[in-house]
């Protein structure tokens, strides 16, 4: 059944909003809202922090004009209503889905969005940069960051506020505040924050702000544009704020971030200042929706949901992600040097059981994942066993941190790099596709993939034996569904595991990798063709004993990873090969080079050829002989 | 002539000044000083920084007991002090030299040295990951982190101090503020220091602690423990710094960074306070060297030099960076759409005359090469062509933005990577030997390495005619000598360019590489084995019209380059040599697995069997029939 939407209906394009009253603006903000819970509802999505933006959204579109002005949106996660309000909204419905609507701000998809976004923190000096490529091109238009408190965090941020604060540039950065990061925020800033909210300068000023509001007519412009005293009332306003005030930036707020009328004054009033201004607004994630605002961390970011209750539709199924939170907490049961670190993702790398059960060994340091590395280095060398829990995309922050401070000192830090591979809908910006070729490089790493959930445990427990740096690779969602084993093993370090021996092809897989290479194994076999099956847990070391041993025997390897072909796995493999001087035919599947899309990981894995049928077709294309041997066996010639 | 130290010889250990009276520390320091322009200007290195905090080093080994204390030197630097005071005293001839001491603080070289740098911002992550460690570990000692006020402005320091101010835990941060990065430094946050340090309560406060400094009598015990008063006057210090109280801190300072009672009256104090102090200390760069206070970017890193006069030994040469910076120049006069983005690297990178000539096209983020790379690509989306001048070692703290924020959009911006390749005397934190393996896997990159200084001026020409993001990489220091050419040649896009036909081996060399292999080639030559020399010029895309032809006609590759073996251009060749289906039997030659040490680029060379005697000896040995075949060519059999 489809939900009514008299209003929303009518709107297309910004234009659409300018002439509205606040009244209506306020009935628009339903209207999207409850459009948002249903189209989030079937496809899933980034619920929580656009709900939590309708209203500043709006305003920013009502005081602002773009494309020619531009938005830049911290994540982007945000940015759903933004979507809505500029041509797409009809197209929601296919959000984060294959050949859909991104879920996050893409140039390619819309003049109204001017930069790409989906990591944390990189809005203002993105926006910074706009605003002074504008002022040496001696054009006229706004830049504005809207960037969350959490993002906020990021020591990129305070770079470009530093930046931005000594350039004087016009550049309109909008702080929403909505306490949060995907868990509670933490760290000394969102403190401060908190701070400037319960000012009792904000009440008061506040007050004066509204009672000055009553007093004036608002019919003709809304925009308020010359009204006396209300620029005064926005300096008073800025009283507060003298952190970023020492940084050079005019701080206005803080802002409510639900009520249209003061977003719209405080917005009109800040679009006509000069230098860079920093708008506090307050916010809450998920509002006017009750379950995502009980729930702010499961609403982040969700699967399809009913969404009258707000329970989750699919069936949970056991993933790596809680495999490896139950491991790490056995682990650290057995070894009190075992600590635990996230980069503001504790639920999202499984670690809720192990912060509720240690708190004091559980750091949650914020979005900040370059700290995050060093500091585990720091703890490691003390004597602890830092385990830094972080997703494969986000890693890629910190890879000076990981040669620089880590792997030179050679300190025993295990990564913990969950969402490794393909992660589906979130798309490019957060397939987890580089780690195995950016890590590959480094001296001293040990880089392992698991190929199941009890391997995953079983790489743990071996990775605190390790001397040096271990990385430890598994990807989003599911397991294999393999029956649970509680007891670990501690694996052989360097060295793979033969599955079955065979003699036409070596098929080395690794990772989520190995079930497609054991599927690719069968069908081979099926048409006669001998498949040697390794899963080969290192990346590095490699296992040179099996290497030599494959070398010896067998005329054609195959290498399986879900890691970009350049540099990754495959590559390894043929590094080896050569510098030893065997010279084995090898065909190496992976990613290739270029940018995934998004979808169900399902469906781009189709899209590069990465199921079983399609990769046993790519093998005997390679070589042809095979299906001729095979055939020849099968009449009973025996091998050739 | 030896110089005469006659306090400073009888110094070994921190042991030695815990005695000494102020006055004597006062003389101490005037020796170090000496002692360091002698050492320094005989073998090089980083004199201003560590002149600068003579005092300051004296202050804390007076105060605090390493190696039971923890000091954690942000960069590295300026640990010259700490180095002469923990036992290698005798040793700073050897400094920076092949076999020698480190540049930099390394645990592998003495247990005073908890924990190695190298690169900026790092030291309050370190230091706070320490801190905990001691508290978990319900030991009891003092962390102090000494950073710079550049160091300050990056953003991972930010990340820590957030972090820090919200755990608690007792840190102490030394601010060395001396106004400086290696140039003078910039942004909002110097501008805020700045004020702290003309803030009229600095005076008077700083007046009253004199005044009652001189009242108090220093016989007895000089740390001025438990006299009343003091701590007071301390708190009232704190006043100020606001910014810092904001993120959770204590601000204590400015202090006078000069002045021996002052720090060991301020630091006493400090090591008796809870959570974490941040310590503003006043310093110059360069104090009490003329010379290095007059030019403190040439005595910030500086060769060997006439201690008397401060005159550079060497004779200037021609540098690749001298050479792209005058390309840049001339580029910059064509097309107003280049603008030159530094990371506090203004006259390292050579952007000196192009800052001079258009300081409205020149920017300078600070040491913020994060913010640098997106604030080029926020330029790039407006139409500017930003060039981002940055080593290469440095360009390491971008990578993720190199990934999401430039290459995922195609943004047209230019990274001019100077010192890729092995560095020298700054050794294994400096060498700028993985960007071709962290960039060859991500899509979008044209990547090019300059084989001489034409060639360099040419790529950067070619360059600004690529529709995506560009990397170009060339060596530190002087050039290959060629005659300068000033036209500039646009070179085709992917195409390696064949030196020499030949046929036992082609020798493909990138970048200072190539002239290595030229020497290679000749050797072999000499010896009738006939050589197919090519300089690659480009590592993505690969000249695969070339490789298809050499495929065909030659049955063994040379690959050379100066990265890590794992994943780059040897790599690269493998790859698409495996990809086509050729066997041709490869050697790669570049950086092995492990950290390569500090020394003179010859000497490490040498150590890596880098030179082209031994390069064509290894050559040889792995394909000894070439060694037969060239023997029957000799004697007229013709090739076989």
């Amino acid at each position: 059944m489809r939900l009514m939407y008299p209003l929303l209906d009518t709107i297309n394009y910004p234009a659409d909003i300018k002439n509205l009253a606040y009244s209506q603006l306020d009935q628009l903000a339903d209207e999207i809202r409850a459009f948002l819970v249903e189209n989030v509802s079937l496809c899933g999505g980034h619920l929580g922090p656009s709900l939590g933006v309708v209203e500043l959204t709006l305003a920013l579109h009502y005081v602002f004009d773009c494309p020619g002005d531009r938005m830049v949106w911290d994540v982007g996660h945000q940015s759903y209503t933004h979507k809505i309000l500029t041509g797409r909204r009809e197209r929601m419905n296919t959000l984060r889905q294959f050949g859909g609507l991104a879920g996050f701000p893409k140039r390619e998809e819309s003049e109204y969005d001017s930069f790409n976004t989906g990591h944390s923190s990189t809005s203002i000096s993105a926006a910074l940069g706009m605003a002074l490529a504008r002022d040496l091109q001696q054009e006229a238009y706004s830049v504005i960051a809207v960037i969350g408190d959490g993002a906020l965090t990021g020591g990129m941020s305070f770079e470009a506020l530093n930046h931005a604060g000594n350039e004087g540039s016009d550049l309109i950065i909008i702080l929403n505040d909505n306490e949060m990061s995907i868990n509670k925020n933490v760290g000394a800033m969102s403190s401060y924050l908190n701070r400037l909210r319960t000012d009792p300068r904000y009440f008061k000023s506040k007050r004066g702000l509204e009672e000055a509001l009553h007093k004036i007519p608002l019919l003709g412009s809304p925009l308020a544009r010359g009204l006396a005293g209300l620029k005064d009332m926005v300096k008073y306003v800025m009283v507060a704020g003298s952190l970023f005030e020492s940084l050079g930036l005019t701080y206005v707020g803080p802002v409510k971030g639900h009520d249209m009328d003061e977003l719209i004054t405080v917005l009109s009033n800040v679009k006509q200042m000069k230098g860079p201004v920093l708008v506090h607004t307050i916010t809450e994630k998920g509002h006017g929706y009750e379950p995502a605002i009980q729930a702010p961390d499961v609403f982040h970011g969700i699967g399809p949901f009913d969404a009258a209750t707000g329970k989750p539709l699919k069936k949970r199924v056991l993933t790596y992600t809680q495999v490896f939170g139950d491991a790490l907490l056995r682990a650290a049961a057995d070894d009190e040097r075992i600590v635990a670190i996230t980069a503001a993702m504790t639920s999202g790398t499984g670690l809720t059981a192990f912060a509720a059960k240690w708190p004091e060994r559980f750091f949650d340091v914020g979005i900040c994942e370059q700290h995050a590395v060093t500091l585990a280095a720091g703890m490691a060398s003390m004597g602890l066993r830092p385990v830094v829990c972080i997703y494969s995309t986000f890693l890629q922050r910190a890879y000076d941190q990981l040669v620089h401070d880590v792997a030179l000192q050679n300190l025993p830090v295990v990564f913990a790099i969950d969402r490794a591979g393909l992660v589906g809908e979130d798309g490019p910006t957060h397939h987890g596709v580089f780690d195995l070729s950016y890590l590959r490089s480094i001296p001293n790493f040990t880089i392992m993939a698991a190929a199941n959930e009890n391997e995953l445990a079983d790489m743990l427990h071996t990775a605190f034996t390790v001397k040096g740096p271990v990385a430890l690779r598994y990807p989003r969602g599911a397991g294999e569904a393999v029956p649970v084993r509680l007891e670990r093993s501690l694996l052989p370090l360097g060295k793979a595991e033969r599955v079955r021996h065979g003699d036409d092809i070596a098929l080395l897989a690794v990772g989520r990798a190995f079930s497609v290479a054991r599927d690719v194994a069968q069908l081979l076999e099926s048409s006669g063709i001998s498949v040697e099956l390794i899963n080969a847990r290192f990346i590095k070391p490699l296992d040179v004993c099996l290497l030599d041993d494959v070398a010896g025997r067998i005329p054609r390897i195959v290498t399986l990873e879900e890691n970009m072909l350049g540099g990754g796995f495959g590559s390894a493999v043929l590094e080896y090969m050569a510098d030893s001087g065997y010279s084995v035919d090898t065909l190496r599947i992976g990613i290739p080079d270029e940018f995934v899309e998004h979808g169900r990981v399902e469906l781009l894995f189709d899209l590069l050829n990465f199921g079983p049928s399609d990769i046993a077709a790519r093998i005997v294309s390679r070589w042809p002989e095979l299906a001729e041997e095979s055939l020849r066996r099968k009449k009973g010639y025996g091998p050739a």
